[in-house]
């Protein structure tokens, strides 16, 4: 049997609950398809902050490293809202992500006909949206020196920061960009601010440089402004976004609410070589941690991406989207995305139904 | 009689169409109140690209400084996308902005009652909505240095901008979002990073201090991503929202898309002293420029906002304000606006019409 080591994040907040139901998705879906998973759980965020000090303990980073893929939860929480800035829940995070080279961040924003009616858009706006975020992970603003706080020539005090891509980094972004476009509906939407930024004119030089490599792909160009506003107006209009790390933490975020369902929507973060790292894009809701009220699926699905980008599983990835699909139509639903004529459930009893199906 | 000198700054696309509209009805209104205007209009832009090489002339710059307020129409097309940095006509606007120094941009985004089906939003999600965006103009990214190309200690391309806010850059804006939300319900919100980012961990803080001089405003902090979710999710939590420049590029259009009618929404620019900018947000559409079909009401709104906080005429705001919306309620509507049972109109019919009521 093929077997495995995946490393547990489950982080803080509702992380823990949701990981805990995952796992188990995971573990059975992966036995049914003949795959052994074995399990190492380890702290981050500010759960190993409170245990250790630090918001990455070595050992984290070695034991995910040395996995053959991540499943994290959540991370963060009012408590460590005001740590310094090298003692943030958030930092440990972006040292996961710049520790494992995770360069290449997926996300999926799709309106699941069962949940059109849980998006504020109108339906006929919502319906068959089905759009992939691609954003760059460990360049630009978020790791960019220099960095910190000064003074400047008036004696002024000053926070900067540098929004730096080199060529490179912008090639291998977009080349998982015009991939991952290749396998969806052909179109690559490169959201920039070109008209405003060196950085960005750079980002638009190089992928524009990179479309001949992929001529059956129909790339575009939009600003970042008017791509948020598209994604309110006519979001069917996308299929592939690709985009640095700060436009594509507010687009892909924006993209997500578009669904109205965030509780649904898993990620994946690949890299060169090396394990892959997968969560869903909600975050760790403090207030209803440990209520067993969380909605499990999104982190059901990270591992559904899992299996499939992390460990080349299809079929058992596919196994885990068909559960959840089938206990959505069997009428199942968390508080977040309940609607009347539906069976409100926790988050562990979300994952028994799940597991049923799988 | 009052008098002032106003410069117009038409510029590209469909931009002159609608200030020649603006300033009939600018014009107009302020007779009637007694208040004498003189225009001078300029070159700015594409058409300044064309007619003298660069995007802002010296001259249009010394006129504008040495008026009493801006009114610009809008600037861009395919043209000149592709021009360098220094000869694109986004760099003769950012020029304008510093020059005037014009560091708050005002941006309202409400959605008209008349208007409420315009929104992509569900009717209940976008009724009422009422939102005004402080944007920080003249600082950050758009402005910060060290910014350029060049290359790293790989040898490898690179292209890095700057974002670096000062303590008396954000004190200032800052200032001008809690005497805004003063005038209106109350609420400030100040978006930023600081969960990543020193320069937004400096605006927070700054931010944050500012509160106790403003003990009648409800203060409260969101991160960006958050805040371009929130939007779609729940748009009438907002009153006032405060952010840098970047991140109130990407948030004032995504919330004036909220609204469905872009092409109603003005701005206003304004800093320490000296003249302010008041512009449509919408762009040049250069798709549509010469046929007449632009709606103006946008930059006849924003020739409101340039009697109301570029020379304290209330009373000729109200006026044109009041006609506005007296047009729209006789059910005049350009193409942009447009539904079943409604009158279609032109550019220049819907000036006519806007003229009639003022
Ligand atoms: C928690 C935060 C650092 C993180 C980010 O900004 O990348 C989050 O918003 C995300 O999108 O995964
Ligand atoms: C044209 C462009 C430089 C400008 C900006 O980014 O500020 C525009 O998008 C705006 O918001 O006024």
């Amino acid at each position: 049997a093929r077997s495995y080591n995946i490393t547990l994040l489950p982080g803080d907040g509702i992380g823990p609950e949701v990981v805990a139901v995952a796992k188990d998705v995971l573990s059975f879906a992966g036995a049914l398809e003949g795959v052994e998973l074995r399990f190492q759980e380890k702290l981050v965020g500010g759960s190993a902050l409170d245990a250790t000090g630090v918001p990455l303990p070595d050992e984290t980073l070695d034991e995910a490293k040395g996995s053959d893929a991540v499943l994290l939860g959540a991370i963060g929480g009012y408590k460590w809202d005001t740590n310094e800035k090298h003692l943030k829940p958030e930092t440990g995070l972006l040292q996961l992500r710049a520790g494992l080279g995770v360069f290449a961040n997926l996300r999926p924003a799709a309106v699941l006909p069962q949940l059109v009616d849980a998006s504020t858009l109108k339906k006929e706006v919502a319906e068959g949206v089905d759009i992939m975020v691609v954003r760059e992970l460990t360049g630009g603003i978020y790791f960019g020196k220099p960095r910190g706080f000064g003074t400047n020539d008036k004696g002024d005090d000053i926070g900067f920061n540098t929004e730096v891509y080199s060529a490179s980094e912008i090639d291998r972004i977009a080349r998982v960009a015009f991939e991952v476009a290749r396998k969806r509906r052909g179109k690559l939407c490169s959201v920039d601010k070109a008209n405003v930024l060196e950085a960005s004119m750079l980002w638009r030089k190089k992928v524009t440089a990179l479309a001949s490599e992929f001529p059956d792909i129909e790339l575009s160009h939009m600003y970042v402004d008017n791509a948020a506003m598209q994604l309110v107006r006519n979001p069917k209009q996308f299929d592939t976004i690709v985009t640095n790390n700060i436009f594509g933490d507010i687009l892909s975020d924006e993209a997500s609410m578009i669904t109205g369902s965030i509780g649904m929507l898993p990620s994946a973060s690949v890299g060169e070589s090396g394990p892959g790292l997968f969560e869903p894009i909600h975050g760790s809701a403090p207030d209803i941690a440990g209520q067993d009220k969380a909605n499990p699926l999104a982190t059901i699905l990270s591992a559904a991406m899992l299996l499939r980008y992390g460990l080349g599983e299809e079929n058992a990835a596919r196994r885990i989207e068909a559960a959840v699909t089938e206990t959505l139509n069997h009428g199942f639903r968390t508080g977040d995305i309940y609607s009347p004529g539906t069976t409100l459930v926790g988050c562990k009893r979300m994952g028994e139904e799940v597991l049923k199906t799988v």
